[in-house]
This record gives structure tokens, sequence and C-alpha cells, in this order.
């Protein structure tokens, strides 16, 4: 497409052509007044495809001081430790099957979800599916080059929307994405002067409590419930498990355990609060203190009461990765030897999630907002000058939209 | 009344006749069908109401292993701290009219919701409002006596409702005060071997997100930013503010900061999220870890920052007391010297809050239950005897109700 773009052809009107040629046309409104094409960007942390793969996935995740910070030392210490767990994690990957299924389920998501959306928000279409990941393929910097190939940016204007693919916010997540986004729009998208021309970006920050979500997650919940045996149903104990954070993150006023609350507070309601709960916090490492109970104590302490008929529930992320694959499945509950300790399967491919993925985006398209106004609240204790900047860029999107 | 009941007369009966001769009859329920009289009891940690009970406050404070847990030193540790600090704690309370309001408004609050409860929940009228604290002036055992001396319990049966007033359940505060319940229960209220003739007690343990409590926050809230110019309004943070717990109460799996989080987030929900915002955490002591961000850090972080205004709301307790009326009136906006820093003012007798309180018993009523499956659950990381004795116990009071 890039060659097509030299010929001068504006983007918005090679899509609609090649739109009405997959005769799509009909999904579209009336071409004349569709604000389309509308990029949208699924944004996670993305893992390795291959166990070749997972060498450069932790360099680049162990470079990253919006998740780790290592202060001064980062690119000395940062390579250290993530040569010194590559073999360890290339050996979970391949008892996984040999990478991680979240690139295969990003880009399902992704492409069913604009297909939903050119249906139901015709003035936006067409959508166009894309993947941005923060450690692994896809990148940032080469999905952005995609959509610049696409005929989006680079004087050529378009509209994007960067959605995040963690319901519950977090700097460490949702807030690093933001800024590897922003950094490579700044390298990448030149726009003119004023970046006139350069995309205007939106952003799906978070989204805890969207019913959407909320129904694929205890739809999956009673699934798993109906494998118990009637009588002992409702006394089967839930525990959501999501991903822990380091007590510095949460100290600084990190809004992801709130968040993340508000989410299972949610689904139990939903549940209508039939079985006892609780919200647990996996995946912690190294010596600093982390955000607990730790969801792999928590398991055992039940089991050594008597309580041996547990739900693990991962209420964070939305694929299924290595923390579900091998630490839920093979560590934490093969370790139990029980039958009766399950897991609810990740809402992967839901139809019921692809169908809220696409409500989300819609009404984020329909309130023409730029991010939500709590996006643009810093952390009390942030002193990240990477926060503050992308934070201002994305808010001063507002007079692109 | 004590004296009436060695004449032999029911409670139930006596309640009718005091109802008739008050000229309530019609707003109860056919009195052959009551099930009245119901006692409601308010349970809350209470609050020195004159500097003369600081003392003893203290020393009941700091001896509650639920609440602060100092091992097998705590009877000889606790009165050394609550002795150090009670001229501190006293010159406190001078400052804020010589003592806590809290008793005046939980008698205020169970007095006027027994009257909205005898209208619309007939059935189990008249109710009878009755204050336990756990910690100050009237103590458990008091309360426990009166409920006695009015006809409930010792031989006679008759039903009461522990309510706590803690909305999200910590088993630092409803935990404890449900411990202290359950062992003057167990000392107090003997009716025969087989317990008929005790009081059965019902337990409303949480109500963390009930919509009249949300509707109640969120009207006074946007009375205090209706006091900001209205060009500046939605740029207010808002910073809600809960007690916060030791690292060590949450690690073990402690309910609250989650439902926290989830009135959080329902009550930015009614306000459709117009203003940035954080839940923070205030009120931390001693040298352990203690769940952050802090109230006093954040609000002087934002200050720093440029962010001037902010108003602060207490989330978790509902009545004004030494952590709103000193902590943040005095200590953390007293020293910003702002007057764009702002508290919204607590529930105390907001007619929405009480009129909540009366919805929250009458939907407990009709459900019957004795408590919610969530309280039957003991934290994953729980060793406390007490613990596991007091939640069977209100368990097992499903078959007496």
């Amino acid at each position: 497409m890039a060659s097509i773009r030299k010929l001068g052809i504006p983007a918005s009107r090679l899509w609609r052509t090649n739109q009405q040629i997959r005769g799509l046309a009909s999904h579209a409104s009336n071409p004349s007044t569709s604000k389309g094409p509308t990029a949208i960007v699924f944004m996670n942390m993305g893992g390795p495809s291959t166990t070749d793969e997972v060498g450069g996935f932790l360099s680049r995740l162990f470079a990253d001081p919006d998740l780790i910070p290592l202060g001064r030392l980062q690119s000395y210490i940062g390579p250290l430790i993530s040569r010194r767990r590559t073999p360890k994690i290339q050996k979970q990957y391949a008892e996984i099957g040999g990478g991680s299924p979240i690139r295969k389920w990003s880009e399902h998501q992704a492409s069913e979800m604009c297909k939903i959306l050119d249906t139901i928000s015709p003035d936006t279409a067409p959508h166009k599916p894309y993947v941005a990941f923060r450690y692994a393929n896809p990148l940032t910097e080469e999905t952005y080059n995609k959509l610049l190939a696409d005929g989006f940016g680079d004087g050529k204007g378009g509209r994007a929307v960067a959605f995040t693919q963690y319901p519950q916010y977090s700097c460490s997540t949702t807030g690093s994405s933001l800024n590897e986004l922003w950094k490579w729009r700044n390298r990448l998208d030149k726009g003119d002067a004023n970046s006139k021309g350069a995309i205007a970006w939106s952003v799906i920050d978070r989204w805890p409590v969207h019913p959407g979500l909320v129904e694929a997650f205890a739809a999956n919940i009673e699934k798993t419930l109906a494998e118990y045996p009637q009588d002992r149903r409702d006394k089967v104990v839930l525990l959501f498990s999501a991903h822990s954070l380091p007590m510095s993150v949460v100290n600084r006023g990190d809004p992801y355990p709130a968040e993340v609350a508000a989410t299972v507070y949610a689904v139990m309601q939903r549940l209508k609060f039939k079985n006892p709960y609780r919200l647990v916090w996996q995946s912690q490492v190294g010596p600093s203190a982390w955000l607990g109970a730790q969801t792999s104590d928590t398991v055992a302490n039940y089991v050594k009461k008597g309580q041996k008929e547990l739900v693990l529930i991962p209420i964070a992320f939305t694929s299924d990765h290595i923390e579900t694959l091998y630490e839920l499945d093979q560590e934490i509950i093969g370790e139990t030897g029980l039958d009766t300790v399950k897991r609810v399967e990740s809402l992967n491919g839901s139809p019921i999630f692809i169908q809220a993925l696409a409500d989300i985006v819609k009404e984020h398209l329909a309130k023409n907002i730029s991010c939500s106004p709590q996006m643009m609240l810093r952390c009390p204790g942030c002193v990240s000058e990477r926060c503050l900047e992308s934070k201002k860029f994305f808010g001063e999107q507002q007079a692109s939209l």
C-alpha cells in the first residue's frame, strides 16, 4: 500500500474503495458521511510466540522503567536479569506449547471486533484492526510503521484509537504502552510543523466494569461452577486472581488495585454473591514487597483448612498467557493434585467478550473524547517526565478529533 | 423494663402494647402476624464522648488483638502504648470540641432509621434501635444487658440484627465487633441447654455499594463541588480517603481494600466520572508497612505539582470522628493553608443516608439469612480461633431465624 500512497490517493478514499470491492458497503454508512477509516490498535504487553523470542521479550521487559524501575543502572542490570532468566522462562513456554497464544488471540479478537464495528458503527467504518505489543512482536514501532504504510498519518491524517487490552489501568501496563506509542508517534509520524496530518489519536484507557466484560467473565465462571455437583456448587470459593504490583507502585497511587477490585465486585454482583470469594494477587518476583494476599499461598492455605473446592479466575488479563497456562494451571493448581481446584477459561475467543470490545469502541467513538479525565491525573507520587509529557500529548489530541 | 420482665409478660406483647399506646399501630402490620419486635444493633468502633473517656477508649483499642495484633505481649504492651498516647489524643479530642460526635450521630441515625422501618417493614415492627461500640460507651456488654432488660433473649427469644456501620468489611473492624458480640452473647444470654430462648441474631455484614449509600455520598460530593467556580468544577481532583490497614492484614486476605474500592467506583459511576480521582489511605501509625498511597502525602504532592483544587471524601466511615474532624480538617487540610482544598461533609444526619439504612435492613429482613456467604469465608491467612468460632456461631443462627 505504500506504493499507492505515493500516488497521492487519500487513504480514506482508498479504504472506501476497498470496502466496496469487498462488498461491505452496505455495512458502512453513506461513504460521503462516514468519518472512517478508523484504525483500532490493541495495546498489550504481548508474549513470545516462540521460545526463540523469549530472550528479546525479557530484555525489553527488564529495560522498561515504567514496569520495572531499576534506576540509573537499568541498562546494566536489566540485561543481566533477563539473560539469567531466559532459559528458565524458555522452558516454561516450551511446556505450554512452545509459545504464548496472546498474539493469536489478540489478532482474532481485533479482527472479529472490527467486523462487528462495521455493522454497529457505520459512521466510523471501515474499522481496521492492529495489534501493538509492548515487549513482543508485533512491537509498537512495527505497528506504527504498518499504520503509516496503510495510509494513516504522516501528513495524511486519519483517525486511530489506542485500545488498551488491560481492562484496569496501571502505569506499569497501559501507562507503559501509551508512553511507548507516544515515543514512536514522535519519531515516525511527522506531519507538518503543527503536527497537522499526523494520526489523530484517542485512547480507551480503562473499562473495568463494562457490562459486556462483566457478562463474559460471569458466563465463564458459571460454566466452570456447573462442573461441580449441584449440592456443592454454592460452597465453591471463587478466587479472582490478578497480576500483583510492587508496593512501591501501589503506594505511588497506581489506580490498578482499586479498578481490579471494581471488576471483581461487578462480577460478583452479576453472580448475585452466591459464592464466597476473595481477590488475590499472583506472579510476585524478587525480594521487594508486593501486594497480597498471594494466589499461591491462598490456594495452599484454603486446601490446608479443608476448603478444597476452589475456582481460580484470571481477572486482569483477557487472553491466555504464561501466567494462566503455566503459573495457575501447572504450578498452583498442579501442586494441589486436586481436580476440585479448577480455573475458569480466559476470555480468549468468547463471543460475548468480542461483542463487548466492539460496544466499548462504539461508545468511545460516539463520545469523541481523546481520553478519560482520570487518565489525565498523574499518580500522587509520580516523578516520571515520560508520564507527564505522554499524558499531555494524549490530552491535547482532543483538538484534532 | 427489667421489672416488667419479672412479671412474665412476653416482650413481643409488651412492644405491641407500647406501640398501640404511641398510636403507631397503623404503621405496623396486623399485630397477630408481625414477627416483631426487632432489635437493630448498630455496631461501630465508637469514640470517647468526653476527654475523660479517652484513656479507657485507647486501652480497649490497644487490647484488641483483632485490631492491633501484639502477640503474647498484648496485655503488657497494649496498656503501655495506650497510656503513652492518652495525653496527645486527649488534646486532639479537646480541639474538636471535647469529644467524638459518633455516639450522638449513631443514636440519631438508629432511631430515625427505626421510625422509617416501622413504616416500610410493618411485618417486623416495631423496630428498636441500639448502639454497641467496640471501644467506647455504650460498650457491647452494656448494650447486650440493655437488650436483655428490654425483654430480648435470656429464655424469651426475640430477634436482633447486628448491623455493622462500617460499609466495607474488615476483620479489624466489623470482624472485631462481631467477635465481641459473640463473646457477650455467650456470657450473658443463657437460654436453655440448646440456646433456645436466646436472641436469634442475624448480621448485616457489609453494604459497600448499596444505591442509597452511593447516592448519599454522591449528593454530598456534588454539594461540595458546587462551591467551586463552574469553569473549574470538573478540574477538581476527588480524593476518597479510607482508614488504612497494616500490610500484614492486607496480605492475610482482608476483604476491606477491595470493598472500599468498590464503593469508590460506584460513587464515581454515579458522578459519571466527570472528575479525576484517587482512592487514598489515611491514619497510618507505627513503624510497620501500611497500605498506601497515604492521604497526607497525596495532598502534599498534588499541591506541590500545582493541583490545588482537591476534595477529600471520607469513604469508609459514615459519621464524623477524630479522623475527619482532626486528621483531615486540621492536620491535612489545615497544613495546606488553601481554601481550595475542601472536605465533603460526613453522612451524619443525611436523610438520604438514613433512608438507605432503613432500606438495607428491610432487604436484609426480607431475605431472612443470618449472614452473607462471603462472611462465612475466613481470610486465607487467618489463624484466629475467635474468627473461626464466631463465624460458625453466626452461620448457625440460620436455624433459629
